[in-house]
């Protein structure tokens, strides 16, 4: 039987205990402004670059949990030291958001894709939310509006569409576009459904190939399959996570089909993903068995295993098949056996693929507070309703 | 003893009935021109994308073997067939060097940096020396004055300095310029010692940190530290190479220091680049042993293999100590029995750090005709001179 009060009791401490207390301690920049990104296992900074897609998601992070479990003064004032931070520093005279900034918040580098700006406007957001400043959603807006200009023509972000390139559905902005869209949407601005939404989810289950039990990362905007390793690149936590924000954006809808689509998605990712030899799911895989370009994609990162608990949690909440706690069950334990730092608190981020540590940071530039504390709370509360 | 003609034989083995033969046979694209660059391990091409980089070097090390060890009419056609590509393909309209290319030469991608436009500048350069077409040396002369003027001004890259960049010097630029200017000295155009050589060798030997016996990929422009894990990062394989384009550069020019200091870049470099428990070279490390931000830092790679190789039989002819034989031969043990492929031929290129195949590819995106052929032709000669 499974025991929803052993994790219930387990999962609040690891959030309470390890991970809030880890990053409240050691990520608060009092003299600059924002966070600290780059922990090592006990806290020790080891470096001081603020990355934006970081500094946005901790004062998201930081903001959500304000609002959705306690109202917690010190949570809030550490959310704003990041936002005020980012809202002074983070943007280019173009309004553009920047990729990182040096500890006092000069511009360092800035990417051509749209991802910072994403996780900036769901900072203020949720932050206008919990505060009650209308001034941030209103910013907020304003650059969402941006953001869907520049995805159109992404030669103004300084990457002109090649005329090699094939037309391609990169899994990652539909996601974070409909992640955004739906963040705006409990403010009132986006209605729920809106056609931007069922566009992206639309776009979202065009890379789920029936035929194969698979999900593509990138395949042509009518669906069909891209040539070459682009178009044979699985990344099944990111698949899975793609998945529950499907579930989780139709919740109460009705859309039974869309929902069992999503589910699918999440199936077939957490079957092809699991590692049949060594545990833990694989970071990038070739859906034909090719050698994939990324040379870690054997690794075993935390975030897949974060993005797997979510999605099987909410998949079993829809169908109430038992073998998703099973597979909850067995992502825990080996989250919690290798990730978990019982002696410093957070986890660990990176794994070889037999499951040894590679690198001892608890925050990195793309390891920050979010996936890990965004798993706890939600799975804190999928697993309240079961017990 | 060391017995150089037993690896007189066998690295002659290997590049003339190993390498060049997988090479050969399975990366020409006799249809659309140009090579494949992306070879499984039994030379099946499993993506047809054309890296600018490798159709580059590719030219370049086909014409050298022409040029170096034997007029070998295929060697010379084969080269042909990568140049004509890359002139007809490779450039942009305003004269930019693309990353890549679709197999029938339409562009996907080009990249914010001078790389591409180096390897296109030496192709041509050799394949001159091969063929007497001396308008090619003057097209490659042209486009190293663009290139310079590129590198002293990024923002025409596309790639704007933002305020809160540290003035940097990486070490990859420095090395690439010297290496580009020595290949066209050859050619006449830059006499030997050139202010720029002279620059790009002061610039190389900047990086090397005397005090702590190590080599930095990352100094400012006058040696001090950077701070973080920028300024902290080290890449063995890469400061190894460094250190033998500068001894080779020197040769017979009599300056002991500069020379002695480029001994020291590759001692130091693979003292601290040698796995001690394992064996093989680490990819990145961090030089006061923190979390370097590359996710496959503890991999080992064909490439850094090649050029210890190479810097190590260079350090003996200067020096005559034996122990650079002694570690020759721990390289080359490790080298030929982890990544050479005596089934199919050419090397494997990516472990983890156990020294596991984690890639079964002979070519991608990054490994090509060049550091593996590159090291077997230098070292038979320098194998050679000591027999």
């Amino acid at each position: 039987m499974f025991d929803a009060g052993k994790y219930i009791e387990s999962y609040r401490k690891e959030l309470y205990e390890s991970v809030l207390p880890f990053w409240i301690e050691h990520s608060l920049d009092h003299e600059y402004g924002g966070y600290f990104n780059c922990l090592d296992a006990d806290g020790t900074v080891y470096d001081t670059t603020k990355h934006m897609w970081l500094q946005c998601r901790q004062v998201w992070m930081l903001s959500r949990l304000y609002n959705a479990l306690e109202k917690n003064p010190a949570w809030l004032e550490a959310a704003r030291l990041g936002l005020d931070f980012i809202r002074r520093c983070g943007r280019t005279p173009e309004g553009r958001v920047y990729f990182s900034l040096t500890r006092e918040g000069r511009p360092l580098f800035i990417q051509r894709k749209i991802f910072a700006e994403c996780f900036y406007i769901a900072a203020l957001d949720e932050y206008a939310r919990a505060s009650g400043d209308q001034s941030l959603k209103d910013e907020a807006r304003r650059l969402f509006e941006q953001v869907l200009a520049w995805r159109a023509d992404p030669a103004i972000l300084g990457r002109p569409v090649l005329e090699g390139q094939p037309a391609t559905s990169t899994m990652s902005e539909p996601m974070m576009l409909l992640w955004v869209a739906d963040q705006l949407s409990g403010g009132g601005i986006h209605h729920p459904q809106s056609p931007l939404m069922q566009s992206c989810v639309a776009e979202i289950l065009l890379h789920a190939r029936a035929e194969r039990k698979l999900v593509l990362e990138n395949v042509a905007p009518d669906g069909a399959p891209l040539p070459g390793s682009l178009g044979r690149l699985m990344n099944p936590g990111h698949a899975i996570e793609a998945g529950w924000f499907v579930l989780e954006h139709l919740r109460g809808t009705g859309e039974r089909k869309a929902a069992a689509a999503a589910i699918s998605m999440i199936d077939w990712s957490f079957d092809r993903g699991w590692d049949p030899e060594y545990g833990g799911i694989f970071y990038f895989m070739d859906s034909e068995g090719l050698p994939p370009f990324q040379l870690e994609w054997t690794m075993k990162l935390w975030w897949p295993h974060c993005e797997a608990l979510i999605g099987l949690m909410l998949a079993y909440r829809e169908t109430g098949e038992p073998h998703y706690l099973e597979k909850f069950e067995r992502v825990s334990e080996y989250a919690f056996t290798h990730f978990s730092d019982p002696r410093h608190g957070e986890w660990f981020g990176y794994l070889d693929r037999q499951g040894r540590l590679t690198h001892t940071l608890k925050g990195g530039p793309y390891k920050g507070f979010f996936h890990l504390p965004r798993m706890l709370m939600m799975c804190l509360k999928l697993l309240e309703e079961l017990a």
